[in-house]
């Protein structure tokens, strides 16, 4: 078995079993070696072993016969996939006024209080990332370059940094010029950038439906209006629909994430991507496209990006390393094709630039050898998890759930049965100590109110997979509780 | 002598005997020993005395007489004081859209080219920082907190950053909770940050007049409309035309650098700076104060802030380390007052939060013992520098020139004799290789065309001082040469 450091003993074994029995080397319904064969086997003490076969048996690969030990589970549990969320399209509604009053921020908050139970992120955690690793980049940077922390630096990002940034873009099918890119503070405010480098104040922009919360509560802070066009929770974006909103509305801008959507998980494929931009060509409206995510896709086809296509600078790709390296360095970018030079002039004039140590930190982080190979194995286990985390809804959420199916990431979309509003399970999941975001947060207009978004992002442990368990049991429970009417 | 690694050997030896001269241990009219001696005595090459005399001479502290040696000179130039840079108080104009076009950005940049002699930022350089302190401050926080690297930082930032920050602004006179302050990426973004709280597009914001011209892009940027408001030069913003401005106008914000504006170089007087607070409230207007120079300011009373005077949130406390400590932190924060919500709501939708690593390195060197006695030093240098600066003004540029003389900083405003255009002047330096600001970038209506504001920020050189002359005799040619028409 290869050990690694950031996955703890338990997982890690059970993970190799449940290899064992998603590949059939394990029959349906045989034995597992008792816990203490497992334990001398392993090397591990039998409190290992028993937080190993609990975590299988949470994902339903296995079950327990009282007194007889553990089986492989007879047959793994189904999971209904997700229907389309919305009817077949009709096109986009108008563009409104964002009036989402901070309701994302405010229910989901930038840290969960202490004691709280989260599954509502979907950023990997210290056991799926370096830690040490990172520390060496830093330490390394400040030493050669400690000069840096007293001079102001490039508002576009040091050139070492942005050469590095561009060899990176290669892996998204992009070829780009590094005197093009900008290192920004993350990838929200590239986007941030880029929408108010191309609306004024009243303009109409383009969202998925359902999109990221944080998309909404920008657009409400930068005055804009938003139109939610319906996407498809594989597909992505309806481009049908996007192009009757081009036809009848004054859109300025489609913001997107088109690989691994938040919170779909939805795909957009490349011959969508190319007629995409074709179409914003067309009617000279800029593509946001938020590539966060793209490192995370099963596939290198789902990798490669919508900017991948543009031959005359009409997308504007939004980057960061937060989801896949270092939430912690804080540092994303842009390439704002036609509009580089205004996001250049607003970034320049707002916050001028990040610092250039940990910009070659990173730079050093993703050209080092080992990088690509960190990749693979961060999206095997996010893969992992997910499989876990389906089955779990799977055996334990009311029957009538739906869930989604995303090739990657740590975000899964629930529809739950009609009936069973998610912002009352929400708030019944609080009482119990769990935190997990209602759909309704994902929508200007009120819509998707028996979504679910469930996180399998930070520190993972039983006790995540348990928490999961216990909101399909309280998922059920509202079930059959009549709904109260409010005061 | 206290060497020092930061500065310049010529330039200690130099700075040692212009104190010398200064404070009269040195008479009139002396003669200074010989290059030889003063060799000996200092411990260094002949080469590196002869510097240090040039330095002395371009101060005009001693003259050269052919082959008798150096003498200290007869009297120090005497330097024109600045007027006030407006008629007496008629009021400001009306508010009006700023279309300032990126002009400050496309005339300073962010980083002159190279091979351009810049004498125009206000930033201290490498030799007046110490690169090796925060380098030890960075690489320990990195090794302690390494796996704050693997985490989305906190929105407000580091709690032991924020207490820090709590005690440091008690040297701004402030008492304040470290639960409200915000740590943001360098002053303007904070700035931002706090604007974007307080106004609707369209809105209307008091400036001060002249004014930094990166507050005049903020606001073309974020479609607020600017209200000049006469400023003196020693005294900062008239409080008797702002009383006139919010009685007449919809003013929903004063933006405004209390202590050592930019360019002039003010400090308002406590007592004023009391009565800003009383008026603030008394309208329901947000003073966003920004405090970046207030360490370089030479005397405690004046790096007292406004927002000491604030008993109810009405101001908007903005701050960053990048003019003292380490302009490549890009670390800065803000205490917001009432609006404290919206602007974390604000900071979190958008940018998220800084480096807790940088953060944690920041509380560190702000606590460190020795920091009270760095920025004394700061200050004496900076004040060296620019009592350098000014002798080599009242020499060489042309009769009738005014200078300011600011308390402290690295900047300071000229008013040209009438009849010479600063941006002409600016233009002739620019072919001779050297940056200057010429006056019109700090207004949005056209107005300071005979202002140059004059920075001796950046590493600071013989070079330095001899391109100050030479701007000088280029503004005494072009008093000399009819204006030619533009085409």
């Amino acid at each position: 078995m290869n050990r690694d450091d950031a996955t703890p003993l338990y997982q890690q074994i059970a993970r190799q079993w449940a290899q064992l029995i998603h590949n059939g080397t394990l029959a349906r319904g045989e034995k597992l070696p008792s816990v203490r064969t497992l334990a001398r086997q392993h090397g591990v003490a039998a409190t290992t072993v028993v937080q190993a076969l609990h975590w299988l048996e949470d994902a339903r690969l296995i079950v327990a016969r009282p007194r007889s030990g553990f089986f492989v589970a007879s047959r793994p549990a189904a999971v209904p996939a997700l229907r389309e969320v919305v009817a077949p399209v009709r096109g986009p509604g108008r563009p409104r006024e964002v009036s989402v009053d901070w309701l994302g921020q405010r229910i989901l908050g930038n840290e969960p209080p202490a004691g709280l139970l989260s599954l509502s992120g979907g950023t990997p955690g210290l056991d799926l990332l370096d830690a040490e690793r990172l520390r060496r980049a830093v330490a390394r940077a400040v030493q050669r370059h400690r000069h840096l922390l007293c001079l102001y630096p490039s508002t576009t990002g040091q050139e070492e940094a942005r050469r590095a940034l561009a060899r990176y873009a290669t892996g998204l099918g992009c070829t780009l010029d590094p005197a093009r890119i900008i290192i920004t503070s993350g990838c929200m405010d590239g986007i941030a950038l880029c929408l108010r480098a191309v609306t004024q104040p009243g303009d109409v922009v383009v969202l998925e439906s359902p999109t990221h919360f944080s998309f909404l509560e920008m657009l409400q802070s930068l005055h804009l209006r938003a139109l939610e066009v319906p996407t498809h929770p594989r597909h992505g974006l309806s481009l049908d629909a996007l192009q009757l909103a081009l036809d009848t509305q004054p859109v300025k801008a489609v913001l997107l994430v088109p690989t691994l959507s938040n919170p779909l998980g939805a795909c957009m494929p490349q011959g969508e991507r190319r007629r995409l931009v074709q179409m914003a060509e067309r009617h000279g409206v800029a593509v946001i496209e938020d590539a966060v995510y793209n490192d995370l896709a099963d596939s290198e086809e789902m990798r490669r990006s919508v900017k991948s296509w543009d031959a005359n600078g009409q997308v504007m790709l939004c980057h960061s390393f937060s989801k896949t390296l270092a939430p912690g360095l804080r540092l994303g970018w842009v390439e704002a094709g036609r509009w580089s030079d205004a996001v250049r002039q607003l970034k320049t004039m707002q916050s001028g630039s990040q610092s250039a140590i940990l910009e070659l930190a990173l730079a050093d982080l993703i050209t080092q050898p080992g990088h690509a190979a960190a990749m693979r194995q961060l999206r095997e286990r996010a893969g992992a998890r997910m499989q876990a985390a389906r089955e779990v809804i799977a055996a334990h959420f009311p029957h009538g759930t739906r869930v989604g199916n995303p090739p990657g990431g740590l975000l899964l979309w629930l529809a739950l049965p009609s009936g069973l509003e998610a912002l009352r399970l929400h708030q019944a999941c609080l009482q119990e100590g769990i935190l997990v975001a209602p759909g309704t947060l994902f929508s200007a207009g009120g819509r998707f109110r028996n979504g679910l978004r469930v996180g399998l992002g930070g520190e993972w442990t039983p006790a995540h997979l348990d928490g999961l368990r216990r909101i399909g049991q309280i998922a059920s429970r509202l079930m059959q509780q009549p709904q109260l009417q409010a005061a």
